[in-house]
């Protein structure tokens, strides 16, 4: 249950300022679906737009940079560790329409698994951290 | 400061449980150096023997698994998320050394970043999944 | 779904401890209403009775304290960042009743989200606090 | 100890891109310091461009949303419960330099502490959201 | 909802890598119930085989060391604090199963709460480690 | 570096209310030392006098409450799981005055690390409850 109502398509096309982050999500992604995320956000014009547009940037494609379906697995890993139910499963949802393989996502479920517990067993033990690895 | 004694060279190898481990480690990763998380868990030799045999499973390549790299990308965003200094440097050196760019680093910091941002997001508002991302 | 029964008036009545606390919880609120947290924690009288007081002392008006309002926001923020839905809901709903505005809920979230997006980076990045932030 | 080098002022009077961010963090501030934060994020010029433009924005002013020093306790309620050493301490200062008061700060981490306890209390009790607070 | 289909015991049959796995947990525990963890991971075998047997060694019980019931209560407490639903309720379960009584759960929750709130205020303050402290 | 300046004795012994806390403190515990927590927390004195008065409750052996080693082991592990370095050498250097063994601790560490493994695993599939573990 939200803590605010997320538009309707109705609302989004009463107000100027929210129908153009939609159209531009729509015309983005090749798709007339818009998820929950943005329709909640939409009560917050300011931050819908400033959130998308980083959003977009950061998702996007660029020369020399990480490929799509590695930054989405990124993206599933910190949603994991923050425990956001919802981002798990919108981002799970687009690393499967990028490619995720049965394969590849049973690595990223045991290397998150693993990190978890190698990051709580070194900071039970407040390890210092070696000299090797510093800059 | 660690709540445990890091074992010295001399200690490891008096003792055959934890040799073991320590040779196991320096062949695999063909290289003398073993940082101190292996020498602080040598403490807990069970801990010890069950997580280097995890570890070295989990972060070994498989056939059609993910690659060695965006395995240790994924090490970092956990432990960003998680917030364990030691294991951000040692893993960001692990990355490194298999060859992450400044490009492929912007790009990751640009996605925990904006990955941490949308979990509080969502967070905040409680935004119910949508059924479009349901298995 | 709780791992406790929450109390009903009922067993609140029958109960003198928890009873007292409850009227307690009713006179400071001005409203018959009490919420599942305080029926949950009926199962522990001790928490119960130490948490009811130490809430009442510390969200109470103080002189040249911070404003009710300003606490709620607080609330809010840490309940986010812990992923607490319930203290979200509770804190959200005590929030609006104390007079937030739509412009306030969404610098709330906009700050809340930046916050956690530069958490995420200066951790990654492990920065050296500056000498001039030191008291 | 970062994982990046922080820029001196020569090596971003020597980068127009960087040049320009800086430029306008000195400005926008009124004063010649810029914090560590900002040097390690020169490593990566689209990060640091980005975030510093959503951060002037959403700490700035703005007619009926919250006020300066509110923004800077919701940034610190938040920095805490993520654990950022760094951010606690910067934002403490600019809380400070925005005239927080000891009588402020002492409710500050009185609601941030109970907070936290009551987060985990509820997590623990696992408690349903009572149908009164929902929108 | 989850994010892959927990698999029938048909299916169970059917695998026998998975089938393996399935009898020695409920050989292990006396039951022929499973709970949706095993099923679930039951789509990664790998991490499954891997995971059940380091929590077989785990939760085992070993001379000198803590006993079932203080286990469950430590799993408990991390559960809390990373907010897993799921696992609070089955190790919940599980301690009652191992005797946990009101008054120790009362305990562990106050415990818990006060350890969650002391945190937060500690982190807040930066609080040096006393030299006292350390090894 | 702290936040606020810790108190000396001097400091102490010149403010009645706070002066009545440490004493208590040391009558409690049988001993001179007072930690840097209650030093700086001397800043906040109505935190101060809470936060002491409900810590010295909740740690207190109860008839067929939980032992004191068991109290201090879930405050380390919540404080791992937190990420609390200051909180995890207070209470791992209290649970060692109060008996704690090597094989105790090695216990502790692996029920720790396999937790937290666990919750990421369950967190990433988005596992149902299942009905058994329910009330």
């Amino acid at each position: 249950m939200p803590t605010v109502t997320p538009w309707t398509d109705a609302q989004v096309e009463a107000d100027l300022r929210v129908k153009v982050v939609f159209d531009d999500i729509r015309a983005t992604r090749g798709s007339e679906f818009v998820n929950n995320f943005w329709r909640g956000l939409a009560n917050q014009p300011a931050v819908l737009e400033r959130t998308w547009a980083a959003l977009k940037e950061v998702m996007s494609a660029r020369p020399s940079g990480l490929d799509p379906l590695t930054k989405e697995l990124i993206y599933i890993a910190v949603s994991i560790a923050n425990n956001c139910a919802y981002c798990i499963h919108s981002h799970t949802a687009a690393a499967r329409a990028k490619g995720l393989t049965t394969e590849q996502y049973s690595d990223l479920l045991a290397v998150v698994g693993m990190a978890s517990q190698t990051n709580a067993l070194v900071t039970g033990l407040q390890l210092p951290i070696d000299p090797e690895f510093l800059v």
